[in-house]
C-alpha cells in the first residue's frame, strides 16, 4: 500500500528516575535490575496521557497542519470514556476532527499504522495522525519487581499520508496473530467489568500491570522469529536487506534477542529501553521516531516495526520509509 | 466498497429488569423513567462481557466458519489489559486469530463497520467478525437517575466478507465527526491514568457513568441532522430512498427525533430502546441482528446506522445490504 509517513513526533518527560533510585523500592539491586530488564532509567511524566500525546502529535504535524483523521493507539487510556483520541484533539486546539482508539496494547501503533493505510488506501482518508501515549508507571507493582523495574512514560506520533506515483514510500508487508492461551501473561485485571472499581473483591494489585516476563519470552522469540522469516519470504527479502528493526522495547532481552537469536546486526536494531524502559505501546513510535531524528533512517530504506503484546499478540509492519 | 454482511448475531441475556422495579432504587416513578428515558425494561447479564459477546460472534459466524480477524468494538472493556478481543477469541475457542480493540463508545461498531470495510477492501482480511458486547448495568450510578435508568446489557456481532461481482452489497457512504467541546457530556472518568483506582482522590462516581442526556440531544440533534443531509446529498439519494434507520438506541427521544425532526417513516426506524435500554455500542449491531431475524431487513436494501457517541462524537454509515 502506497503511504508515506510524512511527519513523526516525540514527547519525552523531563523527570528522569535511575534504576538506582528505584532498587530499594522494589528491594532488589541497581545490578539485578539491569540484569532482569535492562533497564538503566525511565522517564517519570508529571502531566497526563492526552497532553503527552498532544504534544508528540503537534510536532508531528508541523505547522498549520490538520490532520482528517486521529487515532489514539496507547496501551493504557486516560479514562474509561470517551476514548482517549478526543482528548488528544481538545489538547491539539482541534475541532470536528472525526477520532478513536485503537487497541492491542503494545501492538497498538503497529496495527493501527496497517489499519491507517488501509484507511488512506481506499481514499477514506489523506492524513491520519496516529499518537500513542502511555504512562506505565502509573500501573507500576512494587511487589513485581520485575515489571515495575521495566515501565517507563513517553509518547510519540506519525502522520500517515498517500504517496505521489513517483515516490517509493509504502507499506509492503503486515501480519499479525493472537494466541489467547496466553492471555494471563500480561494483564490489568481491573478497570472493566471483570474487576470493576467498585467491587469489594477487587484488589489494589488488580488496577497494577503483572507481567510474567519469561513466560511471554519463551514463546514471544519462538514466533517473533517465525514470523520474521515469512514476511522475508512473502517479501522476497533477505535478512541483510532489511535497514532498521525496529522492535517493541519489551526488555532488554527482548530486544537483545533480534541480534543474539534473530541474527540481525546490532547496529540495525534501535535500541531505546536502557534510557526509557518500556513505554507500552508508545515504545515503537518513539524508536521510529528517535531513529528519524538522529537521521539514521532515510528515505527510501526498509523498517520493520515489529513486537509482541498483552494478548497474547505479536504482529509486524516492514515498510519502505 | 464491495462488502457483505454475511451473518449477524446476537445475545439477549435472559433476566429481565422493569423500570418498575428500578424506579424507586433511583428515587423516581416509573412513569418519570418512561419519560425521560422511554426505557420499559432492560436485559441484566450475570455473564460478563467476553462470554456474552462469544455467544453472538459463534451465530454470526455459523457452523465451522473461523475469522481472520475478531475486532472488538465495544464501549466498555473486560479490562485494562488485554483488549477484549483476546477474551472473545478465548470463550470461541480459537487460537492465532489477530483481534484488536476499536473504541468509539456508543460509535464503535459503526467505526469498526468502517475500518472493517477498508481492511476487506485493500485485501488485507476476507472474514472480519465484530463483536459489540456491553454490560452498561455494572457501571450505573443510581445517583444520576435518568443515565441509571436508561443503561441495559446486551452483546451483537456481525461478519463481513468481500463480495462477488454479481452481488449488490456495499458500504456506500461514511462519516464521522469528533467534538472534544462535548468531552465531559458522556463519562467514565475513572478506568485509566485520569483518575486511577489506586488514587485516593478517586471517587466511587469516577468509576460509574456519568451522561448530560439534555446537553448531548441538543447538540447531536442539529449535528446528525446535518450529517443525514450530507449523506443522502453526497449519495444524491432521497429520505425515501432509504429503506432502514438504525440509529444507536440513546433513549426513546433521541431515536423518535429520526421521526420527528428527521421526518422518516416511524416503520423505517428500528426502535429497540423501550425493551432493552441503551446497550452503548452493543445497541446498534443489536438493532441490526434483531431487525435482520425479523425479516425486516431483506438483501440488496438501503440501511443508515447511525448515532452519537461519547466524544461527542457522531458518525453514520450507509450500506446495501
Amino acid at each position: 500500500m502506497k503511504i508515506k509517513i510524512t511527519g513523526t513526533g516525540l514527547y519525552l518527560p523531563p523527570e528522569i528516575e535511575t534504576s538506582k533510585k528505584i532498587a530499594p523500592l522494589i528491594g532488589k539491586s541497581e545490578n539485578w535490575i539491569l540484569k532482569k530488564s535492562g533497564v538503566l532509567e525511565r522517564r517519570i511524566s508529571k502531566i497526563d496521557v492526552d497532553k503527552m500525546g498532544a504534544i508528540a502529535g503537534k510536532e508531528a504535524l508541523g505547522e498549520n497542519r490538520k490532520p482528517d483523521l486521529i487515532i489514539n493507539a496507547s496501551g493504557v487510556p486516560k479514562q474509561t470514556i470517551p476514548d482517549t483520541s478526543t482528548f488528544f484533539q481538545k489538547e491539539m486546539g482541534f475541532e470536528g476532527v472525526p477520532s478513536f482508539s485503537i487497541h492491542s496494547t503494545c501492538l497498538s501503533f503497529i496495527t493501527a499504522f496497517h489499519t491507517a493505510s488501509t484507511l488512506i488506501n481506499s481514499k477514506a482518508y489523506q492524513k491520519i495522525l496516529i499518537i500513542s501515549s502511555d504512562r506505565g508507571t502509573r500501573g507500576r507493582n512494587f511487589h513485581e519487581p520485575e515489571s515495575a523495574s521495566l515501565l517507563g512514560d513517553g509518547a510519540a506520533a506519525a502522520v500517515l499520508e498517500p504517496v505521489l506515483d513517483s515516490e517509493k514510500s509504502e507499506l509492503l508487508h503486515f501480519h499479525m496473530k493472537t494466541w489467547p492461551s496466553g492471555a494471563k501473561l500480561t494483564e490489568v485485571r481491573g478497570g472493566g467489568t471483570n474487576k470493576h472499581p467498585q467491587d469489594k473483591e477487587t484488589t489494589n494489585a488488580d488496577n497494577l500491570f503483572s507481567m510474567d516476563g519469561p513466560g511471554i519470552y519463551r514463546i514471544a522469540r519462538k514466533q517473533v522469529y517465525k514470523m520474521m522469516l515469512k514476511t522475508l519470504r512473502d517479501t522476497s527479502l533477505k535478512k541483510q536487506d532489511i535497514d532498521w528493526i525496529i522492535p517493541h522495547q519489551a526488555s532488554g532481552k527482548a530486544v537483545d534477542a533480534y541480534v543474539s537469536a534473530g541474527g540481525f546486526n546490532k547496529d540495525k536494531v534501535i535500541n531505546i529501553v536502557s534510557r526509557y524502559g518500556n513505554c507500552v505501546a508508545a515504545s515503537v513510535p518513539m524508536a521510529l521516531a528517535i531513529a528519524v531524528k538522529s537521521a539514521k533512517i532515510k528515505r527510501g530504506e526498509l523498517v520493520l516495526l515489529i513486537g509482541t503484546g498483552a494478548g497474547l499478540s505479536a504482529a509486524c509492519a516492514l515498510i519502505r520509509y
